[in-house]
């Protein structure tokens, strides 16, 4: 960190005044790099958040990779590259957008923080590594399909930019992200991810599960930031959510005790407060630090060979009642369970728990629980810490997200992503940029397929 | 190839004159090899076309392999080795011969152009990497099954060897094989091979690709010959086939236009011409030099990430209309569309197209057809260019192979790869050599198990 | 050997006569050890027999290694190492025993002759590679449900000890065991284990054929020793089981004959006399100097492509009929068919044959059997060979096993590997030494879920 900053300091003693630092960060969080850290010799965050297009194109890996870079600094960012036509090192997976992607692109990292969008690159390159890693232009070097979009989204933006730019949101969910904890779960995994492989991408580690509740946040059209360890603002947020946060000190368990002590809701989930800050499993009963918040201690814990599924009786309404991989045998001491598991070993032990403490409460989920309980765990908290939902009634593949522009309105970006045209009621009065077409609060509004309204209130 | 003539020319002096200089080309077509170069190094190519027994014994193979090697110097070849009882280096993959097999792969390859059938070996190794790659004899030295198959049909030859040697092969159909495209595209794919990998070999690649055209030609008991990018007898043949001629310079392309212009017939797949002969992509509209024969160009093209169909209205009659892994967008400029994909996004470019230009036409697809779509283009293109099918009525295990023998009658193959006895129809009038019985035109031909009759004109 | 008999040596000279020499055989039979000699440097033999904890507790395993292992020195063993808690090296595969699994487990043991149990290890690591390899103690230092039973057992065994202690076991079917073929057998494998492989484990290989043989012996309620072809006692026993003895030299296969001839049965498999010492292949016809013992020869031998099934005539009582992987074209010469393939093809050649020779016979099995077809010909081969069958009539879950206890008094001990709780007529009359109830031969014996009874007579 000290290397970073000199050389930081070495380029701002010669930059021009209107000159900044910049440094993107992959497409990815990374196990190996103290982001937070370097993102304080930066004066602006950059990254690349290519995606997944066709029918896969669902702006939620866009709004995780945005929430996460945009907490950095707690301040906007930049998009250094992201997909033009395809992307890939080999022939063999070329995916075009299709029509209205690119632009729903745009506006998709525009909505969560952006304040650019640029291309890697402007045309394709005629060998080597990436020649299939294609620009706005072909080979050919003229106008094409892509081009045009590219076009028609560039003039909206020459015009748009000023009531778009600096967009300003804050949330009151918190993810807390513990690096540490990513990497020595990948030493000392959970689940057998060989088998859970998926595409490329494992199913079933700390980041699938930071990736669940984001998703499951996104689809709630939620807005949500990141903190982690490092942080000392959980007292901004009205819920934390907290996953498997296997590597902590002390002093951290301690500050979310604290948390809830003082009327936090925290969402928390399995492996927590197991091992300190050097990986070695604490010599107390789990979770260590966190007992007395949480209201349980255990001893013992299992890999679950097959899945199992909920004892009814407690969230009855959901119909993907699985649970997975690894359960900890929750011996409450003055937690109350919430559910039970359905089998005749198990099933002594409850599957989650929930624990008043101070002014706060502790869900803790013992068990991976399916995208569809994590989902009703997720609303069971909201509305706990008193959050309201925004667009409940929209259908999945439509996305809201806020924030406030430079002008101070509310802007709300309403985003279908969907071949299919939807036309739902507008969760916000107030004019859409784009058309210019002003809307009464549940008024009837129309999407086209990949399209968006931007309401300004 | 200095080196190898310089080499030659050295053991030319030496030799005595009833003395030749061959080499055994193992038993594929190589990637890191110029063969073409190499044959002419050569008085004789040799060969060893080791095939699957029990079920999997279909011809194909031989008669590809003998197509390809006959080729290179328009000359019958020696098989230096082919199976004599099992083959491998291990025991897991123990296949003997089904009565009949060892026989019929001896006629199998003399009906492509084989002057000679020799095996590894004449008895089988005690000890050993290839203890269980087995030779006439078992270990035990004595005389056996597959002894006493080897022992008839080497006396056959004995009585029949006048009549069979130096069989002369023309044939109507070749296909472009591009050692440098093979090269390319393994070095950037059209499909995911990883995950279509079956039983040791990619299901879809240039070489794949080759494979399927030449299996539709053999079902089609369509003779077949190969030429290669350095070849300047194109206009020997009524019909071209061009798989995914992904590397060419512009001279080649040229003379394929000129080929066509001059009354030729193209049958031509995705990729070709897309790099130059450095495997740079071309910087001009896809598919460069190509463009007026073809009568299109494209900007635009896409992986499939699941398998599209045909959309109605062509090729109704074809039960499998799939088509898989690859699609160009194809604008065309004074091509007829053929055949659209059916789907929203891809439905709008044709999936293949034909131009006519000058004297001939060029039929060009766009996607990876089903066997059954390739095959049917294939009898499109054999009829369009004036090509009678001979034995159309045959089942598909009776394969026909045709050529004139040393005192210039034709001879035909009727080669039976089944364990099912067939009765057919002579699709010739002749004698059988084999049983010296007398066939008029259409007169019933019984064939037992893994059997045949050569039919002499 | 010199050399652990060398430092065995020094060790001696030094101990107090109350101590011993001993090692622990870790928890399976090795590829490259000679376990043979190195028992003889030891005074006393120790094994690890990690098992398969939850549904998978079956003793299967326990009883093999402990058949081995006891078998090595013909004397009681002891066990080193086994499952305290969960077992592993992440955290990935902790599947902790159900209730009652732990102390089954001991006297699962103690059952097949082992003079201690003992565990790794006490309480569980904080940190490094075992740090979830954990003992009776969780992380936490405090007694836990482990613990518990853990107590209960040992408290049990003070008392009970002196009974236990030093069971003397002798039986009449032995296997012979032969590393040499297990590790030519890896080298030149008669199946396609990538295709087998299973849970980290290869289903068809020498190991598999030995567990197959165990495991069927074991569900028989029938005990079992080992011999290698260093040993001399093949007359000790009535029965002797030969899987693929793939290398042995002649003076083995000999003795083996020799034993047939006075009076033996054998019960062999496949790949037997093939190859000699040296892994060599005999120059004669297979299977060597076996012929004359066994009644046939064969020439060739061939993978299955796809599992065959028994013709019926032969064994129609069983419902799995299959057979698999390899098969030998048995030509018998004063050998008798007892089954053939169901196959146009393989069918000409029996699978099975028997052959009567001196006063005894030899039953070979020419392809790999289902598991329900090989426990059918071993209750066939010890109906022949004189052995009864004990508790033919128990469910599956519940097993027998026998001795004899140091007061000369014939010890059964009768297991419930289940969950669910078993009644059975006990096949013993004696007295209980757990419950101290006695039971007259055939009475109502009630066993609790993973529980067990020990029946002195």
């Amino acid at each position: 960190m000290n290397y970073l900053s000199w050389q930081a300091g070495i380029v701002r003693e010669y930059r021009r005044p209107d000159q900044f630092i910049t440094q993107d960060f992959s497409d990815h969080m990374h196990a190996d790099v103290n982001e937070s850290a370097v993102a304080e010799a930066l004066d602006v965050v950059g990254l690349n958040p290519y995606i997944a297009t066709e029918s896969h194109m669902d702006g939620a890996k866009t709004a995780e990779l945005g929430d996460y870079y945009r907490s950095l600094k707690h301040q906007n960012y930049l998009v250094t590259e992201t997909n033009a036509q395809t992307t890939d090192w080999t022939s063999s997976y070329q995916f075009p957008p299709y029509d209205g992607q690119l632009r729903l692109n745009v506006y998709s990292n525009i909505s969560s923080g952006a304040n650019m969008v640029e291309y890697w690159h402007w045309n394709s390159i005629h060998s080597g590594q990436e020649t299939y890693w294609k620009g706005i232009l072909s080979h050919d070097m003229e106008p094409n399909r892509v081009y045009a979009e590219f076009s028609r989204t560039a003039h909206e933006l020459a015009r748009l930019g000023p009531e778009l730019v600096n967009l300003k949101i804050h949330n009151d969910v918190a993810i807390l992200y513990s690096v540490d904890s990513l990497n020595a779960l990948d030493f000392m995994p959970f689940a057998d991810r060989g088998a859970q492989w998926s595409f490329g991408k494992p199913k079933v580690d700390y980041t699938a599960l930071v990736n669940q509740f984001h998703t499951a946040l996104y689809d709630l059209n939620t807005g949500v930031d990141f903190v982690t360890p490092e942080s000392k603002n959980f007292a901004d947020y009205k819920l934390l959510v907290v996953p498997a946060l296997y590597i902590a000190d002390d002093a951290l368990l301690t500050r979310i005790a604290d948390y809830v002590k003082g009327g936090g809701h925290v969402l928390m989930t399995f492996k927590s407060g197991f091992a300190n800050e050097h990986s070695a499993v604490r010599a107390v009963r789990a979770p260590g630090p966190l007992r007395e918040a949480a209201g349980f201690s255990y001893q013992e814990f299992a890999n679950l060979e097959q899945p199992l599924h909920l004892k009814a009786g407690a969230f009855d309404e959901v119909k993907d009642r699985t649970v997975n991989y690894w359960a900890e045998f929750l011996m409450p001491e003055h937690a109350k369970p919430l559910a039970f598991y359905e089998d005749p070993f198990f099933g002594r032990w409850p599957a989650i728990t929930e624990n008043s403490f101070g002014k706060g409460t502790l869900v803790y989920e013992g068990t991976w629980l399916s995208d569809e309980l994590q989902r009703v765990l997720l609303i069971r908290s909201m509305q706990d810490s008193g959050i309201s939902r925004v667009g409940a009634d929209l259908p999945m593949s439509v996305h809201v997200k806020s924030g406030t522009n430079g002008k101070g309105r509310p802007l709300h970006y309403v985003l279908n992503f969907s071949s299919d045209p939807k036309t739902v009621q507008s969760p916000f009065p107030g004019t859409d940029l784009l058309t210019g077409r002003r809307y009464a609060g549940g008024a009837a509004l129309s999407l086209g397929a990949w399209d968006l309204a931007i309401i300004e209130e």
